[in-house]
């Protein structure tokens, strides 16, 4: 069975279209934390964050059911849905945060986000880190250092270093801050001598996919300082930090106190449902919109509206947020634990329910296949979580936010028989 | 109430954020062709394509909640709901369709098929009409001429003029066919001198935006030879045309003739959720794939496939091809015995259920406030409608599939009545 599925996979879907899990996991049924194999097996899911409130809550999926059978169509003509949402929406950012688009993923919000900047500042200039990833559209794919073979990137593109909690400034002649504001400036200097000027610097704020470095209030403030005097804005990307999921705040923004002119959203946004979106200041959505035609056809539709508010008011009603403070404490805690019996661990960190463990070996050489090994074993084991960061030797552990303290003892006792049994270099 | 909503809508969404109808309608419920307003006054649907088979369709709804209930996940995990559907979808496509990349909206999947078009041909330049639109990405946006206010166009794109069914080329020297094509010709010729090269023709076979001139089957061939000759592939944008749309075909490019390489389709797709695809041949996801890596969080869920494949069962079952083929010629029939008594009424075409009249006055000269405000006053008669063509002087008719041979008896009784009562500078 499984081998077949593979294979009309691979000639439906082209080949390179990659699946995790080196023996893929074919899944049916999912509820809450958990999913459900063809063969009735059951696994613990400690890495989706689309279904941020649970695989198929039943609150959402009946607000979708209830506007699908009443009405869905497009915000050419009127609707309350779409008000109603961005008006709870905008309530949850800080004060500067005025208007909204709906689109239907992260990729679209990412991309219109760049021309916000861009109409907003007559700028072209993008700031990124080398391993960050923003969407897969055309603009917005080349954001990702490394991933595009031919025409090559745009020369309106820098990337600067993905910061490290590691600090391997061992010198300790600059923090980790400075370093950053240093590599940000001389990107700044390379866009103004090229011509195109700094337009943004697009971060996630949590620095997901870099591996979420543990980093301080205040981190990106000079860098920050730096991108606003040569003209530029900043674009938060909280499509993986956003809606909670930190537990210490609503917004990965808030957490490293960045107030960002423009936010994207998308993933967790409706569980599931397509939708994501980008919220700004009332000053720059009149010049994208002056500057550019933009309609979406799906994007806000009442479906869509209807999914999403489902989705806060489940996060709001059973204090998610709350949650995954206390759970991501606990299993914090756990892995701290579990440093003590294995030194592979170098570091444990992260936030609410967004957190992992790096591994490395002697002087800090990253264990990036024994990483992969494990989280190969832990699917064996039928615990879901990946790997990342700029060297793919950190755990990423991002559940639905319904994750409970026994969900925790149950990934924390299935790492620590996996981590016995696979052998380690170290 | 309208007021409040409107300023409520411009404070949150942003101004220059388009309605249609000066007085924009407030839609509240939906069901087959009808929409209700919010005070219960019910309109005849004559716009909307993406309810494809009929607004709130039970079969559809009930496939969402079905699947939103058991499973809703991405596709790095296996699962049959997406080879399922993408077997059907390119069973209805030439055999040259192989493969599929499913994706959340029309825009995305265009802003893939200009990738599959580089990867696979190694060039940058891209042909499309002056009239056209291709959706909203920061690289597809660029394809809508005179879209785009600041940062220019990309210098990879060149525009030809939209072929036109009231045959200006008065001479007959050349046919609208040969004019195309010479058109082509001489942007091919500009794309090499600029060192760009020929990437692809991107068109809507039915050249729906262009205001669907009446066209002969072939009349693509030299076009495309051309750009083929040149090392360059040809996409077709399925997004208006597709599905069945215009009664004869499934497709908008088997009515004009045309073998494309890549297709894309969008809107209709599942009857308002946000699904769209680009479909191509082995070879040339292949080229895709190897050069750029691509993932689509939504595209291709469970929940979106149930409801593209729900929206293919209603499709098939009703015979809604059929029904168009049938209730399109009607209602053609109508609207030309409306062209007896109306002499404003220039050229009435269209094919299936998507058809219109084109308003001209003496000379051909386009009477496009004339047909606005035939729009308008039919909306106030509860018939909805638009216009659309290089002038916007063709009535743009393209209702949900099941609309009846008495739903057009309601649309033409309407339009005779508004066109006695608007008064014609003709």
């Amino acid at each position: 069975m499984t081998e077949t599925i593979i294979e009309k996979r691979a000639r439906l879907l082209g080949p390179n279209f990659s699946t995790f899990y080196k023996n893929p996991v074919h899944i049916v049924r999912g509820e809450g934390v958990w999913l459900w194999d063809n063969d009735g097996e059951k696994y613990l899911d400690c890495y989706n964050n689309v279904p941020h409130v649970g695989h198929c809550h039943p609150h959402v999926v009946e607000a979708i059911t209830k506007q699908a059978k009443l009405l869905n169509t497009h915000t050419r003509y009127l609707h309350e849905g779409i008000l109603d949402y961005v008006e709870r929406l905008i309530s949850k950012h800080h004060e500067g945060i005025e208007s909204a688009i709906m689109v239907c993923s992260g990729s679209e919000a990412n991309d219109i986000a760049l021309r916000m900047a861009e109409a907003q500042t007559g700028k072209k200039g993008i700031i990124v880190t080398d391993s960050t990833y923003h969407g897969n559209t055309s603009a917005v794919s080349q954001l990702s250092y490394g991933r595009n073979a031919i025409g090559g990137v745009g020369d309106h593109i820098r990337y600067v270093r993905t910061p490290n909690s590691l600090s391997d400034n061992k010198d300790n002649s600059v923090s980790e801050a400075e370093h950053f504001a240093q590599n940000v400036k001389l990107a700044i200097g390379s866009l103004e001598e090229s011509g195109h000027g700094v337009s943004a610097l697009l971060i996630c704020p949590y620095f997901a996919n870099e591996g979420f470095p543990t980093l301080e209030y205040g981190f990106l403030d000079k860098a920050v300082r730096q991108v606003r005097s040569a003209g530029g804005i900043v674009i938060a990307d909280e499509v993986q930090p956003g809606f909670g999921r930190l537990g210490t705040n609503w917004w990965g923004y808030q957490k490293i106190g960045l107030i960002p002119e423009v936010v994207t959203m998308g993933k967790p946004m409706a569980n599931g449902h397509p939708v994501a979106s980008v919220v700004t200041s009332a000053e720059i959505i009149k010049s994208f919109r002056q500057a550019f035609g933009y309609f979406n056809t799906f994007g806000g539709n009442p479906v869509s509206c209807a999914a999403a508010a489902a989705t806060l008011d489940v996060i709001e009603k059973d204090k998610l947020t709350e949650n995954a403070l206390s759970v991501g404490d606990y299993a914090l805690n756990g892995l701290r634990e579990l440093k003590k019996e294995f030194p592979q661990i170098k570091q444990v960190r992260g936030s609410g329910l967004f957190f992992g463990a790096e591994m490395c070996g002697k002087d800090n050489i990253p264990l990036t296949q024994y990483a992969e090994k494990i989280a190969e074993k832990m699917r064996e084991k039928r615990v879901l979580l990946s790997v990342l960061g700029p060297n793919r030797n950190t755990l990423k552990i991002r559940p639905p936010m319904v994750f409970s303290k026994s969900n925790a003892d149950h990934l924390l006792d299935t790492l620590r028989s996996v981590m016995k049994e696979v052998e380690c270099e170290f």
